[in-house]
């Protein structure tokens, strides 16, 4: 393992306090590092925060500020913050109109977030995202996964106009409902704390459906050209989603960490054509890496069915450290 | 190898194409292919032109739009672009004030753009970027690297407030004296068309002064602490820049492309603070994957040495695909 760090205890401190100083014009790192918060809080909004384990970077902390999130709690690599960083963090940002936490559906993350809303009381709620359509059946349900993103930016859009914490959920609920996401890996990524690869991998083959946390996904293939791996994640996502041709989407291109633009450029160019030819428009884009999984080679698809109000809602400023228009 | 791609014969001209797609709001692709242009030029101003090989993405098309290049020209992967691509970019956004060609220090981008330049006629300049420190001595000079888009970031600005041409050749000039550049690979590139990477590096092993586009550096070192990396890039460039104690410095820590968001935020920190132990505060900082090498893993460290103007140039409004604020 080569990565840059003093030590896997002090790694995420250091990184959060790299991250805090470059980014001080909007976003503030609390002193104990259970949280990081908007610079500056707006009176009688409703409050959004979100969270999960570290090693996915920008979310959530890069999508901290004006119109997206209030506040994001970093828990270790790849493991759940606790109730008490989340519940600090509410105190911290809540201004007046409850709190909505965004969630993202692994099974540590959800009861850590529950018990923060019930320590918070009756005005606050939860909101789980699960747009991961690779594991058809599971315990847990599906995964949440690139599709956070576009929620969180479609709520924090909402917040900011003046939306209160039951319209917020409902939206919420709306835009997981329209969002679907589909992965593929090349490589593993390595947990600083493991030391060695969550998964192998042979020089030829890819890993279809995988999760961001380098969880085994629907199957493994040779590798193929890129317009083969891409039909292989559209035609799932379209096959669950279900929207009618001539329905405008808005198509993320997310990478893993480890692919470079100049193929997640590629991605964009034949995901769209691929769509174009299924009867659907991409009304809207999103290219980079977004929802890494440390530096895992790989990429994901994430479509969401959009209607006039989800594009006025994605249209709208935004100043993060990672998004910002 | 394994990279989204259909074949490498294809691989730019799709890439490019899904580039200009998702972000047409602020460019425009030329018809063949030859340069990336604002989507709207201002008439009177001059025009900055960049390019060089692909594969550093977002530099130089993700930097094009209002506050920074009117275009870039893109060549194939580490190849640099032909003289009729940069003149016919010229062609395309001379707005009546004339053109500087923002060049990298590489004989085939030297020799291309000059030519270019001459077939442009008096009213067009070249302005060469050499703040890779990593080689003190060679044929070609230094190497341009991560510094290019801080010169671009600050002549973008100049050029809007309307600078002319002979302003911009020497505050380029002035900039690019104030900055200096050293980085570190933890991994090989692979180039598309080669299918291998292009050079070893042992598992336990990194290369300090490394180029981007993997050419060797000053020497091979043992993996270390990244405190102790840090201040292996540090010291080399305080040697060759001398700054006063006490001025203030612009830091730009860089991925190569495969370096995650979470170290190079913890390069961030530990550059800051081992730039505050030599006397030396940073006023700005920018981190990310701004200046790649394909996938590859590894950082460089970017200082600038800021006057007041710089500090202005680098703060006035940007609206590009890669950079904005």
């Amino acid at each position: 393992m080569k990565k840059f760090m003093n030590s896997t205890d002090t790694m995420l401190r250091e990184s959060l306090s790299g991250f805090a100083q470059c980014h001080r014009d909007i976003v503030t790192l609390d002193s104990e590092l259970r949280f990081v918060r908007r610079a500056q809080i707006k009176p009688g909004k409703v409050a959004l925060i979100s969270g999960g384990g570290s090693g996915h970077e920008p979310l959530h902390t890069g999508f901290v500020g004006h119109g997206m999130l209030d506040a994001a709690c970093p828990g270790q690599v790849f493991s759940s913050p606790t109730p008490n960083q989340m519940v600090a963090a509410a105190e911290a940002v809540e201004a007046g109109a409850g709190v909505l936490f965004i969630v993202k559906n692994y099974a540590g993350d959800v009861m850590n977030f529950s018990l923060a809303a019930e320590m918070c009381g009756s005005n606050a709620d939860t909101l789980v995202i699960d747009d991961d359509v690779s594991l058809e059946k599971s315990m847990q349900g599906r995964r949440g996964v690139a599709g956070t993103m576009v929620v969180e930016k479609m709520l924090g859009a909402a917040a900011e106009a003046g939306a209160d914490l039951p319209a917020l959920k409902r939206l919420g609920t709306s835009v997981n409902g329209s969002t679907r996401s589909m992965g593929v890996a090349l490589t593993s990524c390595t947990m600083p704390a493991v030391g060695k690869p969550t998964f192998n991998i042979a020089d030829h083959e890819m890993e279809i459906g995988v999760g961001i946390h380098g969880e085994p996904g629907r199957h493994r293939r040779p590798m193929m050209p890129a317009d083969k791996i891409v039909a292989l994640l559209v035609d799932p996502i379209l096959k669950d989603l279900q929207i009618a041709k001539g329905r405008d989407i808005l198509l993320h291109v997310n990478g893993f960490g480890g692919t470079p633009l100049i193929e997640l450029h590629l991605l964009n160019k034949i995901a769209t054509e691929q769509l174009r030819e299924r009867g659907l428009q991409v009304k809207r884009w999103l290219v980079g890496n977004h929802t890494t999984s440390l530096e895992m080679a790989g990429a994901s698809l994430t479509l969401t069915a959009l209607d006039d109000e989800m594009v006025s809602l994605w249209d709208a400023p935004v100043v993060t450290p990672s998004l910002r228009w």
